[in-house]
């Protein structure tokens, strides 16, 4: 593509009515996948970030961090089993998990953030006490449900201009952490911050209406909608918990949801500052 | 051109360093000429800068308006006089151009800066005592030259979050009113705000080595190699005085001077958050 | 009069108990009429302002033009329709009307506030997007009905100290400009911004009983009151659209109208910070 | 003297160029003499006060207590030695001296500002460890010097919006209380805030060079002319120490002194707002 | 007693969760009997009051004076007449009590705190206007009831950093002071201020189920408790009043109150921040 | 020991002075040796600092890590090398280092103030371009020497009322991680911040003229008297560099260096809130 300066400033004033829409309020931006795991899609979605942030928006990022806990613990000679999809989580399995959310991927992340420009702070659950969590199942061991939230550590890091960067380790009264699932966590800090937008990173391009057919992606879900895509079989498999606790999020005040293709380059930025959005978007009505 | 959103996307994204670079400082746009007639070209420019604004610069529009205050004389039967290309500008006269600029060009420029969704308020001279002037030569009458400029409504209008939008009126203690030159001013007004950068809007593409030839544009110009280019008449005409104040602007503390094509489409936004520029840039050193 | 300083000075204390009432309350003064005219009784309001300001007071200037736009147009050999005692005002006409109000009056007052020692920042109907209006009726032409009055420049100045001085010119979203009635616009401001008192200045002694007989004039008008007064024709002509939105404004929350006389000197200062008023007082109940 | 509603309203606004000298500027009042004895001028000082602080100028007084002292020593019995003008002060005296003055008149001031619509605190020496006073000389006993001011529970008052009233009793590191003259401890406070004016309360009507002959009261004296006015003995007896206090707070940054007189009303008033003081002004040039 | 550091720094950190529970609360001390006039104990309770203000509690000290009071009356000579346990207080007395409140004792706390490296201004209930009283019996004389107590003074000084030390005398419209009981006074102020706790000192050990028992101490009473242990005799003679005026604290939104022996030293720190308590604790529920 | 209330009541009292002293001012305390492995002593050290915290001091804790880093080495099985005593660090090495500092112990120390009533949140190199870092000796591999340290993270975290905890990992504009000694790293964190003391918890009793006798504590050193100390061999092995950089500190205007005992419990709060520390005090002069 040959595109002239002229042409790149039309562009970028083209920017601004999405930019007015978005200044001052907080985005919520879940993590993981493809984008989590290619170097040039990881650096494209940390400039989304910073790019977001110098514009005004609130930006707070959330990530999981599956293939590299596993990786760990292969390495410890850890062999993970799982029961209906989740990973048995003893005590020594959660120690790996955190160090390896908390320690390595939420700093390099952070790390990256800086390295673009903007300016970042890691949390994870224990932090300001933010993530109080509880055991959701004894068979599964420190796989754990989120009691409470607290807003103020994020609140306060926002406050001071920092892009809070969130490992959804959490714990209970006695010190214990557990594994929380950074979908859920997602949506959850996205309700309790009374977020403008959750921004979900998937390996999908959306929600396709016939499966094989990119052709079929469904640009716009209302809540009341989502059950019949359930019975229909359009959502499916993984994506039934993630669509579960985005409509929770809708339910409790975030305004709208973006089930976005993380495999894309920019699509943080084609979804928020440009005309048309590439993934499906969820509202309340 | 067909452009894809990702391509959009990517190009917001390259904007990110040039808006860092910008964060928080003070650009004084010098506004006039074709950009200021044109309606294509003046929408243009105030979506520039509310997009400018929006992304955390502190915006000031400086603006002229020769031919409205001709157009409006012939209204009402004035013959202006010339001396030495300066208007001899009676009482009538100035009372004339005070109308057009701070009554009709100023409060138009306010009133689009806020349907593009900036927020704008216009000055002229007298509010809060902004420009102080005297008498520059008694057979030219209300020319004025500036005594002063007190920076304070300036900056309190940046503080509270606005874009001032300036008439060059500047006033005596006696309350007469002077025609003050606009570029002039804005140099001016550039220095006493310590302001990052003065964008001079101008009809030619930039300084020319040989003004026939647009492929010879000197992108860059160091204050001590000025001297030289008036010399070689490089610089001649109605850009002589443009430069000497753009040139004193850059002795008094502001960081660079661009010369841009105001014929240009977004050639603000092209100057100052694109990778390369398109017209001439006067530094110190 | 030969006075001592003894008897200065007791009298200042004697404004002691109205300065404790007004201290930083908003007060919105309605100028025209012939103390706009006159240059000896100009500046005497312009000083009551300044003193208002200095002791506490949070003073908002609200002028109207007419006949400086009358003269205007006489120069440009523009003949002016009028219908029911409204002008019909065309483009070109409303064009004029903008640059006397907000070029040329707007500017000379806020010059005459400085030049008394206040500080002072005018403001028309686009600035901030202040006044937002509407046709009234299309044979009028440009006259305009108020849609809405955004508060925020006015209190924004106020709040960094400045006098606001505005000109009642207001704009529909499509950039067109309507010439707003004066006294209308005070009031809706008083309203808007729950001002304590609306001060309307008139060539009038006040309401008179008998309108022949200055000794008949009625100090204090309760609103349940205006409408005999319509009846018995007190109140009858000019004054009629004047008291009428005066009482709009008390049953929006403003707690003082009066209509003073402007021809007097100081009439400003009399009816605020002397033990009498001078003209007639408009009250709730 | 008849004197007209317009004519108040003119003398009012006669004060604007004061008022614009003092705003935001300290002052502090010694006061002491008649005008603390009889109760009409108290009232006329506290009004006066009142106005000042309700302008914006930041009011402290500072007040002594001799008569009041001596009658409740003459009540309880005690006789008073004096040695060369100064009371000798025993344990008991200064006991005493402590009640009236900061537990009588202190108080008794407070009350009266606050009834005229100010609003007031009182402080003596102790409150917030503000005058640390020595031993003078052990013949006199609890008399004091003042050892250093701590300026900031006069400036937190200020600062809450509050006149200071001031009692001058200082305080060892042990406890003990001293006698200290107020003329010394108002120009020291006047030193430590850095105060535009301190005006001293007499019961003269200021220096004259004849003293018998009112008609030659000298309105203006330098510092450097003091000096000689000792000599000449213009300045002699009580009003010794009284003007070198004075003029070593002129030498420390205090900018004017006024030494007025008392007996008259509103005297505060006509020597601060109006064209003409009328006592001695004391300058540092 | 033989204490090891380690022991000192442990019982330190015991007090922990007692600063956490009173951090940023405000308490109000009512301060008098035996506390007040033995130099050890009144050092002691001055030591507990810094404390607590520099682990962040908010103290408010409120002293009365009887003995102090008395004992002046009888130096001038005036003989007191009681009525049903009143002081009469003719214009003499109620002059001599404010004088010993405000002007000694008042102020030589203010000296001790700030001895003690505390910081403390003291007020009387003209200062700020904070008391204002009226007559409760024509026959008692100057005895005041509380009108209204203003907390703007005490907060304002509460937020400059400073403990306020309050004489509790009051006055009215003009001008007149009222003595009144420090026990009343100290729960108004408490209820006003909506106090954490008020804590009263008193000469006994707290409420004794047999008076002459002092192991059947009353650790704690519920409001609704009061009126049988009135009806026992538990509750007698001055302690009636003392309680009376608590359990209307305590109805009006102060949440604990403490009747503490002021005898014992450090008492004030054994309530605030040690695990037992030692006095007896009403409160609502 | 049986101690009664009053005599802890007491004993918090004479924390006074101390408290006073170490208001508002920064404590770095350097963590690490037996005080990080025991519980009980770990149980301890969080009490402290939180003691410390809601006493109005600003905590700093700053973390090292060594013996779980290398438990964490032998499970996944890499050998460690060390060479002149640092260990060789590959990029393998360093990882799980970070993993380790900043994901596990970092965060479970936040969760433990976070229990004791405290308000934490961790940091490690990356959070907000704390520490940048660059190699020191190739051979060592990711050994990391300080190159900057950014206060701001720390302070914006300070403000916001929280201790922040630091591990001591730093990185380079490349994104490597560094290992960095955690002494040295608090050091120089103490003098960026200008802190008033540097807390370094030792597994000695501090420094001994006898090595082998207690009773031979040195408990004052002067800067200049650390060399001799050297020669002598008072200072040797481990502790020659730990001694080093606290010089440096000291040099760079901390005030006070403290080199306690971590194995006795609460040695922190004896050290700042009692009368007698208990190792060794480095001061400048």
């Amino acid at each position: 593509m040959q595109i002239s300066n002229a042409e790149i400033a039309g562009l970028l004033v083209s920017a601004l009515p999405h930019i007015r829409k978005y200044a001052g309020k907080i985005i919520v931006v879940k993590y993981g996948g493809n984008a989590m795991t290619s170097e040039e899609l990881k650096d494209a979605v940390m400039e989304d970030l910073v790019l977001l942030s110098m514009v005004g928006v609130q930006v707070v990022l959330v990530h999981g961090g599956g293939p590299e806990i596993s990786e760990m613990l292969r390495r410890v000679g850890k062999e993970s089993v799982f029961k209906n999809g989740l990973r048995v989580t003893d005590g020594e399995t959660v120690e790996i998990a955190q160090m390896v959310l908390a320690g390595k991927l939420n700093k390099n992340l952070v790390g990256l953030i800086q390295n673009k420009g903007g300016r970042a702070i890691g949390l994870s659950g224990q932090d300001g006490g933010m993530i109080r969590a509880e055991m959701k199942d004894p068979e599964l061991g420190y796989v754990g449900e989120i009691a409470e939230i607290d807003p103020r550590p994020i609140l306060d890091l926002l406050d001071a201009g920092y892009i809070p960067v969130i490992s959804t380790v959490g714990f209970d009264g006695n010190g214990n952490a557990y594994n929380i699932n950074a979908d859920t966590a997602a949506a959850k800090i996205a309700s309790v911050l009374g977020a403008e937008s959750l921004i979900v990173m998937t390996d999908i391009a959306g929600l396709l209406a016939d499966k094989d057919d990119p052709s079929t992606l469904i640009s716009k879900v209302r809540v009341r909608e989502i059950e019949s895509l359930f019975e229909s079989g359009v959502i499916s498999g993984g994506m039934i918990p993630k669509i579960e606790c985005c409509a929770e999020a809708l339910r409790s005040g975030v305004e709208k949801v973006f089930i976005i293709d993380g495999r894309v380059k920019h699509s943080i930025i084609m979804e928020t500052l440009t005309d048309e959005g590439l993934g499906t978007m969820l509202v309340k009505e």
